[in-house]
């Protein structure tokens, strides 16, 4: 429908209309952060995103996305909803301008309008190199609560995807990937406040994490705290995966 | 990238590259059913589907596709993935030769490469009037069990629909829209066994049914039966709706 004239690089390498964006989740002392780029020309904040080559899946495409954005082969993304309001791709006026005053006509593909499927990923923070992309000047993780006004409808995508991570949290295991191989308890319950964005009972939380069975309690504690030590835990992996599929209480 | 130069109805109307596609799932006399749609040239069986005009969002695409097929109007529909193999929309050799033919140049359309995403809905068998779209000559329910070969990869997105139900039931209601407003244990037994693919134990399924509290036991047992008239039940929608938003076994 909207047939730019313009063959840019975008026009020869990608498909029209289709886009994909990533929240990317990671933990680090004790915050729960996502990882963003700093548009070059308008200095707004995004979330890492692309588009999709003629010989891509929409898949294959996210992954080549954050490999370049954060050095990762192997990230495991889920695709949780397609953001396609028709009114969701006009563009900021300063993109606008700079395509309309010839500077930069490399940017007129941007004003059409695109579908965008959201993915969300839980990395590794410390494995992380982040790198802007050649639109951008800065690639760098914000702590969830500091996020403030990002481009398009990237803050209601990312919603979006915590939302979706809540839910889960109600019938299937988190924190593989996002923790230390060897965590302790409050470690834990911190990941899960910090998600949901609320404080949970302490006595009530680890009764239920123990009743999962995905936890091996280990015999060592950490050490140096000025509190009594904490207990360490690992993820039972096979029950985490098994808890991954038919879901924490079990299937039919 | 694939830009046709041809101006049929099709490119005047829709996004390139998008499509939807509807699995529409009915419950009627003890089976699972799927409503599908025959395309009038190749006599295939497709699932319901079309593709996204310049001013819809993607659920408001599916919502008018689903009426127009259905005669319904406040369908639940839910987005569960998006189906994007670059080698997905290879066309049928017939629909092929039909084109180049110079026949249908109206179908030339369908040959570009479309990114399809998959919503699945669940409907009230006895509501539904099937109404084929303008390329197929029948729109029909076909038995779970029954359903052969699809054109493209409607199979997979087919299948993909039914794994996505298979896991909520480990942790969201089901059958609410499906069955009758009153219903039997036993009826709602054979609705999980169809969706599962797989017999449950009937005491077992009770007891795990009635421990979700999002069924109401009324004093009337059906009648007309040879064996001894079971209970009827229906379901506590304050109950079920909150289920559906916590999960079955509550949330943190």
């Amino acid at each position: 429908m909207t047939v730019t004239q313009n063959t840019s690089f975008f026009d020869q390498h990608f498909l029209n209309h289709i886009s994909l964006d990533c929240v990317v989740f990671g933990f680090h002392d004790n915050q729960l952060k996502v990882l963003l780029i700093r548009r070059k020309f308008t200095k707004e904040w995004a979330l890492p995103g692309g588009f999709v080559r003629g010989d891509e899946s929409i898949e294959i495409a996210a992954t080549r996305v954050l490999q370049e954005r954060t050095g990762l082969d192997n990230i495991f993304l889920k695709q949780f909803k397609v953001f396609s309001e028709p009114e969701r791709s006009k563009r900021n006026p300063i993109v606008q301008d700079l395509v309309e005053s010839g500077a930069r006509p490399d940017l007129e593909w941007f004003k059409q309008r695109f579908i965008s499927v959201g993915f969300y990923a839980l990395v590794d923070f410390s494995k992380v190199e982040p790198t802007p992309d050649s639109i951008s000047d800065l690639c760098d993780w914000k702590n969830l609560g500091e996020v403030d006004s990002l481009i398009l409808d990237h803050n209601q995508i990312l919603n979006k995807a915590l939302e979706t991570l809540r839910l889960q949290l109600n019938y299937q295991p988190l924190g593989y990937n996002l923790l230390s191989d060897r965590f302790t308890m409050p470690e834990l319950q911190r990941l899960y406040e910090t998600i949901l964005a609320k404080e949970l009972d302490r006595r009530n939380f680890q009764r239920k994490m123990l009743s999962y069975g995905i936890l091996n309690k280990l015999k060592e504690r950490k050490t140096g705290g000025a509190h009594k030590a904490p207990y360490l835990y690992e993820f039972n992996l096979e029950n985490y995966q098994k808890a991954l599929q038919n879901g924490l209480y079990g299937g039919w």
